[in-house]
């Protein structure tokens, strides 16, 4: 049981077994997911969102009963990027562990460069404005990225920037995302517990090479795409619980993600 | 913003609104949440979960890249029950409240019954001679059932009672339960936010009306069902953050829980 009591620590989240939970006192959860349908946004290349009822209605033994099925590729709607997605021999989503995906949040609005171009890439000059504001991002930060798109879903045209499927979309993606310089300077010089951002991809819709995918997922850093309602959360103070599906292997997967926003 | 800041009342649930953050201080989370695989248990008669590859290894453009696919039914592996599952014109799995979903667990230890009989009922009695050494459940408590069988977990016919599928699998299944009476009990004289237990289902294996299920559902009160490691909580004092995939219209789906376990 020693293993469980290692929490004494519990703002220096790189150490194993550390864990940071959200300070108790007033304040309210709120909810950073959209629910999964058949709206839900996927990549123009990946099978969409599909369920199915089993049954629903009376049975004949009188009682009333509900069941479905449905199938998903593992990224898309609000989602986890593993570490495995863009780094060989890095954690699958079962495997990261718990303390990666709980702890204080900051949330960097670049909403007003992102909304005036699509294809804007957030710039180290971006995180060094937030923290001139708000302080240095902290040890065992979940960085969220508000580049105001997630008002656009469901949206497909407006979110991707297009609506056509397969390669042509995949070609005809315009977003924002992390510059890879930015993610490349949060590696060296901030120490991070997670990503995030509300858009489909952490890098921009133009990349072909995926480059900030593959710096921080290298270092096990978890990626959260199409994360929502960051207009709600304050630049920093929320404290943030991932929890994505427990897929062994995984390369991703659905994610719930929710926020303790203590009040002011 | 208002509605964001009820949370004064922090441990009042029931009413809208109010929120149950963790506490601070010294501690460790822990996963009561068993990974999905092609050995995940799933009932009889219920499509198993499948996985397929879509992409894994180097691409044309040099970087390596992982990509999945899954299927599944809503009740297999570690999930949520949603209210309508059972109970006609109650909550579906997106719609269930946050407030109802984190809050502080009480863990019954019912192992010693459960284990010597496969069929036990857990029964009125087990809950108040819970409450004679531990104090009355309080109100907004997350009940979890430690019936023992978590132990047996991949294991179809130790956990099930059979590794028979289809109509013959769930004529032979056998495993323990919340006794119907039990669930009235605590629908009537407590509040709680929430129930689990450790096996695949809140009705004993050999139930055909679901009665618990109708009871609980029926008020709104998720249930959550094969839930792990529920030998590893202490009867009180730790907080539970259960966050089921987001399913428009679901009936349940899969579940990730994590407690927070204080340090002693």
């Amino acid at each position: 049981m020693k293993a469980l009591f290692l929490g004494l620590f519990a703002f220096a989240p790189l150490v194993a077994g550390a864990a940071s939970p959200p300070p108790a006192g007033a304040g309210a959860w709120i909810d950073l997911t959209h629910a999964f349908s058949a709206e839900t946004i996927y990549w123009p290349t990946s099978d969409p969102f599909v369920q199915e009822t089993v049954f629903a209605g009376r049975t004949e033994k009188g009682f009333f009963y509900t069941a479905r099925k449905f199938s998903a590729s593992e990224h898309g709607g609000t989602h986890l990027d593993a570490p495995i997605h863009f780094a060989e021999g890095r954690q699958h989503a079962d495997e990261l562990p718990l303390d990666r995906l709980i702890g204080p949040a900051v949330c960097v609005d670049v909403s007003g460069p992102c909304l005036a171009n699509r294809d804007y890439q957030i710039a180290v000059g971006d995180l060094e404005a937030w923290e001139k504001k708000h302080g240095a991002i902290p040890d065992g930060a979940i960085v969220l990225l508000h580049t105001g798109y997630g008002r656009f879903w469901p949206n497909r045209k407006d979110y991707l920037g297009t609506d056509l499927r397969g390669p042509a979309g995949v070609a005809a993606l315009s977003f924002p995302g992390l510059a890879p310089a930015a993610a490349e300077w949060l590696v060296q010089h901030r120490q991070i517990r997670a990503i995030g951002l509300d858009t489909a991809s952490i890098d921009h819709g133009k990349s072909d090479k995926f480059e900030s995918h593959v710096v921080l997922l290298n270092r096990n850093i978890p990626v959260f795409e199409n994360v929502a309602h960051l207009d709600r959360l304050p630049p920093r103070g929320a404290q943030v619980i991932a929890l994505p599906m427990k897929i062994k292997g995984g390369s991703g997967g659905p994610l719930r993600i929710v926020a303790w926003v203590p009040a002011k």
